[in-house]
């Protein structure tokens, strides 16, 4: 595909960029964990129309990542989803979402995530995600996907074909998006054997894990769906929008476990035009 | 209320079946790992029209429980989802219901519970939600409500009051139950802040725990509320069925943080009828 994880970067650079993306995580864990369940948790509204809580915890969380980076990575670039952009020169940029799922957070729910990916003029080629509390960590880079958690380390696969008929699909809200992305997605659903809510970036983790066949999104931001794409990609999947093409700017995504549920879904999902 | 938990059960013999419940749990964890995102999970199809797959890891956890009971509690009844009732004499039964939430599990999510409670002819007064995979326990009894998981030990309490409109409302599908109560329970919803769906059993232990406000479901077997009764009334918490009367036969049920919201949200749900 044309938008497969770049591979240009010298073996070196991988083994410290992983290592720096792990010191991020750690921080991230640290930062985040006293906030969650706690009940002096303060939020912000961050849309007024909507609800998109701010926590403490996400802004202290993104301040600790950023400054472990301006010490060991001055030379990338960084987008941030509470503190913004900085530029860089190396042609490298960490894509920092410290806490996916703000509202599971805030409902105490242990399906939120750190996200952390970097990338290239190309997109994302190494992304980690990661669950404070149940203590997993998801990671896909060109040469491995595997993840560490309560059970041990085991290596991400992704689940070999079925049809849509037998397949499992996810998304974190039934709403979706727009009404016609509400009832493209669900076209989609009605032809699945199981659709599951509620999981937020976990479900991309799932599905790098071989658990679950697709997870289809709307509204994404830039830095919700480029550490997903990275590790769903490195385990064997596909990750697009809904015209089969590249995703990691946002808006719209499907991640599918292999090429044939990608191309079962994506007929179905193209029909809302884009 | 009239169906408050039963305080009638000395102190000892309370202690002791706390010591049982956790023997259970901790070998209903060991039986049912193995199995957990496992590419080697079989299911059975339970029933023919619906999708409610059974594990072998149901089976096996459910057959190990059975076997402590028969040793440690031999004159207490059982009630089990995969396995059936044993009679008992002592006025008292175990009611187990290995894994709840068998689509979540087969799935990979870490929100499926081992429920655990122990009833008497007035209802339910001990209660145990497992979570294997986190390593927390959710426990409910007349003198105390705690948990224990990866940050450690908590007492459980439920939230304090505030209005529906600014309250958090969870149930595992956006479908519910039959069209009426579905109609019932988005009644609810659209007047809550947030509506979350997805986390079966484990909804119940976020209320115990003061994350939200409501649980609401429909179509539920005795054993599914057994144990999430018993926890969440032990944290202060209210669950009735959708008149205002017991749910532990299964059916309708809200768990509610407080009398306040319990009221408010009955009021909308006693519309649907009985």
């Amino acid at each position: 595909m044309a938008f497969a994880p770049a591979m240009t970067l010298p073996e070196t650079d991988l083994t410290e960029i992983d290592a720096v993306a792990n010191r991020l995580a750690d921080a991230a864990r640290a930062a985040i964990l006293p906030f969650f369940r706690s009940p002096s948790l303060t939020q912000d509204n961050k849309l007024a129309a909507g609800y998109d809580p701010v926590t403490e915890a996400d802004r202290a969380a993104e301040q600790e990542m950023r400054s472990l980076l301006a010490r060991m990575r001055p030379d990338d670039a960084i987008l941030g989803e509470e503190l913004g952009d900085k530029p860089g020169t190396s042609g490298l940029t960490w894509v920092l979402d410290p806490i996916d799922g703000t509202r599971g957070f805030v409902s105490g729910t242990p399906t939120w995530g750190v996200l952390i990916a970097v990338r290239d003029a190309k997109g994302p080629f190494y992304g980690l995600i990661d669950q404070p509390y149940i203590g997993e960590r998801f990671i896909g880079a060109p040469a491995h996907a595997h993840m560490t958690g309560p059970m041990g380390h085991r290596d991400l696969s992704t689940a070999p074909p079925r049809a849509l008929a037998q397949a499992t699909v996810f998304t974190t809200f039934p709403e979706v998006g727009s009404p016609a992305e509400q009832e493209a997605f669900h076209n989609v659903a009605r032809q699945a054997k199981l659709t599951r809510y509620g999981m937020d970036c976990y479900a991309y983790a799932l599905l790098a894990s071989g658990q679950i066949d697709l997870v289809i999104e709307a509204g994404l931001q830039p830095y919700d769906i480029q550490a997903p794409i990275a590790v769903v990609q490195a385990a064997g999947g596909i990750v697009t929008d809904w015209m089969g093409e590249p995703a990691h700017d946002g808006g719209r995504a499907i991640a599918a476990a292999n090429a044939d549920i990608h191309k079962e879904a994506l007929a179905i999902l193209k029909r809302a035009g884009p």
